[in-house]
């Protein structure tokens, strides 16, 4: 009898042995198809360079959705289709112009550009003192009396002893979304914020701004203006606080229009019904070409279903690919196929997105229960080799976050994010600016957690 | 008795968690003051920018050996000084030119650039069939028959799936390093060698070459080929067996010059005889200016001096930079600041080196006996705050290799290293792709470890 244990015991371990080496095999085809012949940076060159900046409701995204269907209609996929949804369509229309006016006739020119969502300025522009503030609450202090008829200029640099760079966007984005909105109140004439960018440099980075609940005659203008140019701006006040500040945009909201979610899908062969979700925000603002936010995200989340329809392995569940409409101003792609999953109750055991940039991957967020972050953290060895060390809680993504409740773990691809406020939302995110050994890294790495998702399962 | 054991036990966890908590804040400062105030930036750009690159013997290196010495004396630090080293010096000359010759008259120009050491062709140029291979040892069975009166051709790519990017470079490095020499044996009129790049564009990458003990006169030239045109050839010798290829360049070797180490210390307040080093080394390649390899480096190990005597602690040891001369063709420097160290037997506790870019750091390469490796790693948790994950033994650096035996931890600061080769000798080594924030991690990284080796000791 104790003979017998001593086998089972010695068979137990030699076959658990066996199943690692197996999955780290598997794992180290993913990096190497994904490294060696691998279609992320083709695809990615196509959509920024042929395409290019895709906001929600252009033609450019239009022809993204296009593309996109067409790429994923030739892999050996199970089903691909478009899910329609109503999406906001803002306009920057000619680029904004704007300087700083020391003396009547002294003018220097600085880089603006209208944040989205914004209304326009009046034809001839908007011309009026500046009042600079770092904090929402100073308008307050300030009130009606210093704000009225002027332009309020938000300054808040982004804290640059945060190591992780998203922990400073979320602590400096309060201007740039609810500036105009604050100012209005105190009866300012625009809002002109600080770029979301530790770098000083030209480039103005916009984003999406939101007037809340403001009656639509009392919205003022919103634009962002580069750092270097905050900089000026700010020492030029504090030699003159009578200098003038003039500002022409003349973007445009227009009513919705109706845009897609692309979907893939490859079926599962031991339970169908239950779902690995993948994917990205194939919309991006205008003013690069979208190749860092969120290009690279849609071309990993496509290599990630080329890499698993290349059946090394057959899923158990099914793996399911969404391209997602207007994350950048308004998430309705999200809205809508999250609103499709609750009424369907659809069970989706991961929903992981990339939204990051291209850049190394470093390890991922999870927002999750306890037992389900604990099962993923046994998996880090096979991670190790692959230099991913980084598995946090919360901050998993925009577009999956929507899937709370209907996922066991919703989580985003977590890169080295140094460089990202470079590029995000300005003229600086481009195709050049990506590395194709980074962006195929993220891919795999994306890859081996829907791998090990599928074949080891959560509970 | 119970009780004193009691009061004994909670007063000792007390005082290490207090400890704890102290170390935390003071590295918590490192990274702060570096982020925000920090000074390598500007030191990079002035090295860069106003110096440029730093080849050995030239006199970019004597400027940038007085640039250093000058700004070390302003730091508040306890010496400063300059070690004479004897070093080599080759010269490019005028850049070279090479060309593809399909049919007589028929040529395409390509990208090259002499290795560094290679002699010059014949002032006319050489012109000559080709012989194409992957691995040295293909010589021996081609024989003296294929390759007399030809040009051999190294064409073994790096090898894209591997994740250590240093791994692919030590492995694709033998064809730069010993192909001359190799090839000369056969009768072969000159060698070029595929660029030591992952990526396909047009720059060649120099670096150092070697004719080990062959006769002055049977030294061939060797040049490096960019990626694409290393393709390109590759290709039209599939379609053309016989084509030709023509290069010309004309640089040299001149007697050694007498160039420095510079040194800067920091005396330790109870065992100044103790010493932790950290350096970089000075020189670079000529074609661009030395940006990452490794002006990031200088710049780094200068910062660690600053950061120390701001005085938020006083070291107990010594502390020590070496900015070593002659890294890239001789390790001159390296050799000399080491012989004087094994006269005189001086003890290093630890021998810092950066020299893998200005890019994100990951943690460190440690050549050391196992005690004092199981003592760091029990530091880890003071680095996970700042995303320092990797303690990897081997590899430390060449410069502090040579200090083996008479530093108890050899170590390297280990970066994320998937764009470091298309840099790395070649034009594209330059100030403006070096992202500030990557470049103050790094320094901050290595000061910490620096700080934690000073204060907490390693046995």
């Amino acid at each position: 009898m104790k003979k017998l244990w001593f086998i089972f015991f010695f068979t137990s371990i030699f076959l658990n042995a066996q199943n690692e080496d197996n999955i780290n095999t598997q794992i180290s085809k993913i990096y190497r198809k994904a490294l060696i012949e691998g279609k992320s940076y083709d695809w990615l060159d196509h959509l920024t360079n042929q395409i290019g900046g895709r906001l929600s409701g252009s033609l450019n995204m239009e022809s993204a959705i296009k593309w996109a269907k067409e790429e994923l209609d030739g892999l050996p996929l199970d089903s691909v289709w478009l899910q329609a949804v109503m999406v906001p369509k803002w306009v920057r229309g000619t680029f904004e112009y704007a300087n700083i006016e020391s003396s009547p006739g002294n003018t220097i020119n600085v880089n603006i550009c209208a944040l989205g969502g914004s209304i326009a300025t009046p034809s001839i522009g908007i011309r009026a003192n500046v009042v600079e503030v770092k904090h929402l609450d100073e308008l307050a202090k300030l009130g009606k009396e210093k704000i009225k008829g002027k332009i309020v200029f938000f300054n808040r640099s982004m804290q640059a002893d945060l190591i992780n760079t998203f922990k400073a966007y979320s602590a400096a984005v309060d201007q740039r979304y609810s500036g105009a909105a604050e100012a209005a109140k105190y009866g300012a004439l625009a809002v002109i914020v600080r770029s979301m960018n530790f770098r000083l440099d030209d480039h103005p980075h916009t984003g999406v701004m939101s007037y809340g609940d403001l009656p639509t005659k009392k919205r003022i203008p919103a634009a962002a203006i580069s750092t270097n140019d905050a900089d000026l701006l700010s020492s030029m006040i504090a030699l003159n606080p009578k200098l003038r500040f003039f500002i022409k945009q003349n973007c445009k909201n227009y009513p919705e229009v109706k845009s897609y979610n692309v979907i893939a899908q490859i079926n599962g062969e031991e339970t169908p019904n239950k779902i690995i979700l993948v994917g990205a925000h194939l919309d991006s603002w205008d003013l690069g070409d979208g190749a860092h936010d969120d290009g690279a995200g849609v071309v990993q989340s496509m290599e990630v279903m080329r890499l698993i329809s290349l059946k090394d392995f057959r899923p158990k569940n099914t793996i399911r690919l969404v391209l997602f409409a207007n994350e950048e101003n308004g998430l309705k792609g999200a809205k809508t196929y999250s609103k499709n999953v609750k009424k369907n109750n659809d069970e989706h055991l991961l929903a992981l997105e990339s939204d990051a940039g291209g850049f190394t991957p470093r390890g991922f967020n999870f927002d999750t229960e306890d037992h389900y972050f604990n099962k993923i953290l046994s998996w880090r060895p096979y991670f190790v080799p692959y230099y991913i060390h980084l598995f946090e809680r919360n901050g998993s993504g925009a577009d999956v976050s929507l899937l709370k409740g209907n996922a066991k773990v919703l989580a985003g691809l977590k890169t080295d994010s140094q460089r990202y406020f470079i590029h995000h939302h300005s003229e600086m995110d481009t195709f050049d600016q990506i590395n194709k050994r980074e962006l195929e890294l993220g891919a795999a790495t994306m890859a081996t957690l829907v791998y090990l998702t599928d074949q080891l399962g959560l509970e």
